[in-house]
C-alpha cells in the first residue's frame, strides 16, 4: 500500500483536547480501526457507513488538500482516525513531508499497534480504552510501545477517556503501571455524540465530576484533567 | 520583610488556565499589586476592600496551611496575586520549601518586576496586560525579564488576556517581539467577574470568538488559545 485511506481533512481549527490543547492545527482523519468502542465518536471511520467517502491518497495529495484548506495559516498537523497506526510506510512519508514543509505533527492512537514512525511524531497521544468501551487492552503491546517511546525520548502522553468509576480505576492502573511517563491526562467521555444541539451544559457537568475525582485522590496528583473544548464550543459538529 | 502578605490559600483545585491547564494544584494568593487593571478579577488583593483578611505569614506557616487543606493530595503549588513578584526573599524561601517537600511551583505575574527567584519556578507565566486594562507595559522591564528567563532556561510562557480587537493587536505585537519564546497563549477576558450566576454560555461565546481570530490569522499559528476552565465550571466562585 503506497497510499493513505483518508476519510476527511479539515482545518485550520483548534485542537480541543490532550497534550497540545488549544493549538491551531489541521486534521487528517484516516479510515479503519482495529477496535470497535461502543461509544466511539468516529465510528463512521470503521463501520462502513461512510465507505464511499474514503479516498486512497498519496502523501503529496494529502498535503495538497491541507494547503488548499489552510494556506499559510497553520504549522501543525494532527493525524487521527480510526487508528492511524494501522498504516505503514505511506504515513512515514506523509510525516516527513509535513516536517519538510515546516509543520509539527501530532498523532492520536489507542496503543494497539506500534509503528516505527512513532519516533518521528512531535506530540503523540496514547489513549488506551477503559472498560466502558468494551475493548480489552493488550498490555504486552502497550508496554512495548511505552518502552520504545521512552527509549527514543518521544514527546508523548497517556490519555484516558473516563465515563464512570470503573474507568477511573482503569485510569489509575494505567498511570501506576507507567510511573515514568510524565504527561498523563484524563478526559470526561461524551455519551451524547449523537446529539444535534448544544451539549455544553452536559459536558461541563461531566468535567465538574471529573475535577472532583481528581481533586480527592492522591493517585491523580500528577494527572491533568481536560475537557474536549471543541465539543463545548461546537457541540458534535463534524469537521470542526 | 521576612513574611509573605497572604490574602488566601485554597485547594486542592484544578488550574483552569495557561501552560499547566488541568493540573491539580494548591493556590497561594498574595496581597498587593503595582497595577490597577480596570477588569482585574482579584481587585480585592489591592483595593483595600479585604485588607482585614491579609495576613503576614512565614513561608513555614503558608506551607502548614497548604498541608492542612490538601494533605497528601497535591504536588503542585501555584503562586498568584495581586503581583507576587513584589515580594523578595520570603518568597524565595517559600519556593525552596515547596521543592523540599516535593512540590512543583507555578507562578503568574504581569512582568512589571523581576525577582531572581523566578529562576527557581517550575512553570512561570508572564501575562503582560493589553490596552483594555488601561495599564502601560514597561517594555524595557519585560525585555529584560524575557531575556533573563531565556538565559536561565526557565520553563515559562507568555499569556495575553484578550477582550477586543485592540487587545488582539497587542497580543500579536508581544508575540512578534519575542519570537524565541516557544510557549504563547491567548485567553478570552471575562467581563462579567461580578456576575453571581452561571456564565459558561458567555465564556464559550467569547472562546468561540477567539478561536475564530486565531484560526484566521497566520500570526497566531504557534499560539495556543485556552479558556478559564474553572470559570466555566464554577463561574466566579471564590477559592475554587
Ligand atoms: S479506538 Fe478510537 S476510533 Fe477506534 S473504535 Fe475506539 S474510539 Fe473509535
Ligand atoms: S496585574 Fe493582575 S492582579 Fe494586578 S491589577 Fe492587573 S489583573 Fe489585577
Amino acid at each position: 500500500m503506497s497510499k493513505i485511506p483518508v476519510l476527511e481533512t479539515f482545518g485550520p481549527t483548534i485542537q480541543g483536547e490532550g497534550m497540545v490543547v488549544g493549538r491551531k492545527t489541521m486534521f487528517v482523519r484516516t479510515a479503519g480501526c482495529d477496535y470497535q468502542c461502543v461509544w466511539c465518536d468516529s465510528a463512521y471511520t470503521w463501520n462502513g457507513s461512510e465507505k464511499h467517502r474514503t479516498r486512497m491518497l498519496s502523501p503529496e495529495e494529502v498535503m495538497d488538500e491541507l494547503v488548499a484548506l489552510g494556506g499559510n495559516r497553520f504549522n501543525h498537523v494532527t493525524i487521527t482516525g480510526g487508528n492511524p497506526a494501522l498504516i505503514g510506510d505511506p504515513m512515514r512519508r506523509f510525516i516527513n513531508l509535513c516536517h519538510q514543509q515546516g509543520h509539527k505533527v501530532g498523532l492520536e492512537t489507542q496503543g494497539s499497534r506500534m509503528q516505527d514512525w512513532f519516533f518521528d511524531i512531535d506530540d503523540l497521544t496514547l489513549s488506551p480504552k477503559p472498560p466502558s468501551s468494551k475493548m480489552e487492552t493488550n498490555w504486552d503491546t502497550l508496554d512495548r510501545i511505552v518502552h520504545e517511546l521512552t527509549g527514543h525520548s518521544v514527546n508523548f502522553s497517556l490519555k484516558i477517556v473516563v465515563f464512570d468509576n470503573e474507568d477511573v480505576e482503569y485510569a489509575k492502573s494505567v498511570f501506576a503501571r507507567y510511573p515514568d511517563v510524565a504527561q498523563k491526562y484524563v478526559q470526561p467521555g461524551n455519551a451524547h455524540t449523537d446529539a444535534s444541539g448544544n451539549i455544553s451544559a452536559y459536558l461541563l457537568e461531566r468535567l465538574e465530576w471529573l475535577f472532583g475525582v481528581v481533586i480527592s485522590d492522591a493517585a491523580f496528583n500528577s494527572v491533568r484533567v481536560l475537557p474536549q473544548l471543541h465539543a463545548m464550543v461546537w457541540s458534535n459538529e463534524r469537521e470542526r
